[in-house]
């Protein structure tokens, strides 16, 4: 088996020859990772849906989602998994430890679950500043205490200088789903309401204005927060279809991989599309379309036409939704696609990301 | 707060400053995060314990436990996180992803708990050849399927060139506690027996192999394995006390932790710990002493003397466990310290590995 283009690691003896005997790969297209594997658009799911998926099939699987749910004795549980890489470590706003526990908090609210109990996995950097590993572990303290879950277990790996950036951290989290509550992208169904709950790009900003230097007259911190007691508040209140957040990718992959897993379209209304003069200001002099730009501290909640008033009060008096707004609605039309009628008038496709706007924005 | 000596990542908005300003650094004496940190031996344990610990301090965590144990809705369930970070990604007897697989299958069996569901988190380095990516979810595939787990939620970040190497993989799971288990370090006390399920050092070995250019008469081939099933069989016929598979640090950091939480001392005899001739040999060229290198197919168990027989022959009739041996025993003398009777005859304390022997070797 070893013919010409395997690795060089097969004369180790190592048994990669073996692992791909019988396995084409499935994307002849590209033949090395790429950053855009990693975006959250295109590439992502691609590599998700044509690499992995087929070779981890089962019934838990599910690409629009972000988390796992299952039932172990009669207890619906929500597990769910995310590694953070973001470059710098430390932004406005927030920081690496931070992003860390909220993001898997989030994820499990995504689902619809209360989160419990968090895992960290840490890889460090040789020569990583130990005040620096120390203000991260502070703020995983806090934020975990903020989220109300615990850290009940954890790993640490070191790699040599050069082999990593400062820090990774891998966070896995377990949450339990009430009875009753059934969120899944398949449920989004013509005639729901597309509701978000603030303001829109703000996390992408806050990372781009550190890297690229820009001053804005007034800083953009990250929105990087917990969402589960905003989720349960809405919970209260009706039966919601879908929940999202969109992080990389921005709000368009999310919303595009929900419309390609309901097979319905969803159309969008740009005018209301909640955005700050700021973020607004800051993605003209980047270059950046918001709708593609991640958030960490928002939601996106699909739901039926006659609950969308009450989820959208709900949001609105709840201090992570003061800015809730109704953004769009779920069509027959177009399925597997978000189009979007813009402020002056057209209406456009409003594809997924395909390429890679922001490397390392969580 | 700006002070010297922070980090100048504080001049970006960053809240270091803010986050490290109540909280003095309890490790004066490293400045920096060094190899010996992710050992698995002292350096890790003390960042374990001072760093860590009181800052996520909760009942579930256990410094010498592979997981967390807590009790959902009357189910015990354990959870346990790993990164894997092993360097080469291919080698005699296995790849980075089926240590993935196994490695966390084995820290949920270790808590005596049945493995269910994974989560597998990727950090992939731009570049990495997509046929290297592609064996080795080949092989975590074929490790699932072996090990009887599902992987059920994951997560996929690419980093720029050079800022990783290669492919990093967290594996978290999830894993039932049958009734009746109660497996834990605390619970090891004076008269058991120590009892290791086969020869040691073998995947360190079979590392440091590759990495060295070593060639031997046998390849020596890492023994990453399962060992779920294994534990199951001897669950089966004794009440265990505590389970341990013995990784990073190796058979001595392992009992070392156990004796330091049970506050009992451990007393090993040489003669009867389980090693190959090729093993040995390899262990004498590098100047490695075996029961510092780590294992990913073994386990250690500790039992009731009366049931350290039939936990034997019960092991020595599974393929994992054929060449298992009861190789010491569990005393008053010396709490918190492991001593063995050497070869030769004298005692000496075996103490945790205190440097970095074998940087990322899992």
């Amino acid at each position: 088996m070893a013919g010409e283009g395997r690795p060089d690691v097969q004369q180790h003896g190592g048994d990669i020859g073996a692992l791909m005997g019988s396995c084409p790969l499935p994307l002849p297209e590209y033949q090395e990772i790429v950053l855009a594997h990693g975006s959250g658009g295109k590439l992502s799911q691609q590599l998700i849906r044509s690499m992995l998926f087929p070779e981890f099939q089962n019934e838990f699987l599910n690409v629009a989602h972000d988390g796992a749910i299952f039932t172990v004795n009669g207890t619906r549980l929500a597990f769910s998994t995310d590694s953070f890489v973001v470059n710098p470590i430390f932004f406005p706003g927030g920081d690496i430890g931070k992003l860390a526990i909220y993001g898997t908090v989030n994820d499990l609210a995504m689902c619809g679950a209360r989160p419990l109990y968090l895992s960290t996995g840490f890889i460090l950097e040789e020569g990583l500043p130990m005040q620096e590993f120390w203000a991260v572990v502070n703020s995983m303290r806090t934020a975990a205490a903020t989220a109300g879950v615990d850290l009940v277990t954890g790993d640490t790996k070191v790699v040599d200088r050069g082999k990593a950036d400062k820090i990774f951290i891998n966070t896995s989290g377990i949450g339990i789903v009430p009875i009753g509550v059934n969120i899944c992208p398949e449920r989004a169904r013509a005639g729901d309401k597309v509701i978000v709950s603030g303001e829109i790009a703000v996390h992408g900003i806050a990372i781009m204005s550190v890297r690229e230097g820009l001053e804005f007259e007034t800083e953009v911190s990250s929105d990087t927060a917990p969402l589960s007691d905003l989720v349960s508040v809405i919970l209260g209140v009706a039966d919601i279809h879908v929940l999202r957040d969109p992080t990389r990718g921005g709000v368009t992959s999310a919303l595009t991989e929900i419309a390609q897993s309901a097979r319905v379209g969803i159309f969008l209304d740009e005018a209301r599309i909640p955005i700050s003069e700021e973020v607004k200001g800051a993605c003209e002099i980047l270059g950046l379309d918001p709708l593609y730009v991640a958030n960490e501290g928002k939601l996106l909640a699909i739901v039926a036409d006659d609950e969308s008033a009450p989820v959208l009060s709900a949001m609105r008096g709840h201090p992570l939704g003061r800015n809730a707004a109704i953004i769009g609605i779920v069509t027959d039309e177009h399925p597997g696609l978000v189009t979007m009628k813009t402020r002056i008038g057209g209406t456009r496709v409003v594809d997924m990301l395909s390429g890679e706007q922001l490397p390392r924005i969580c």
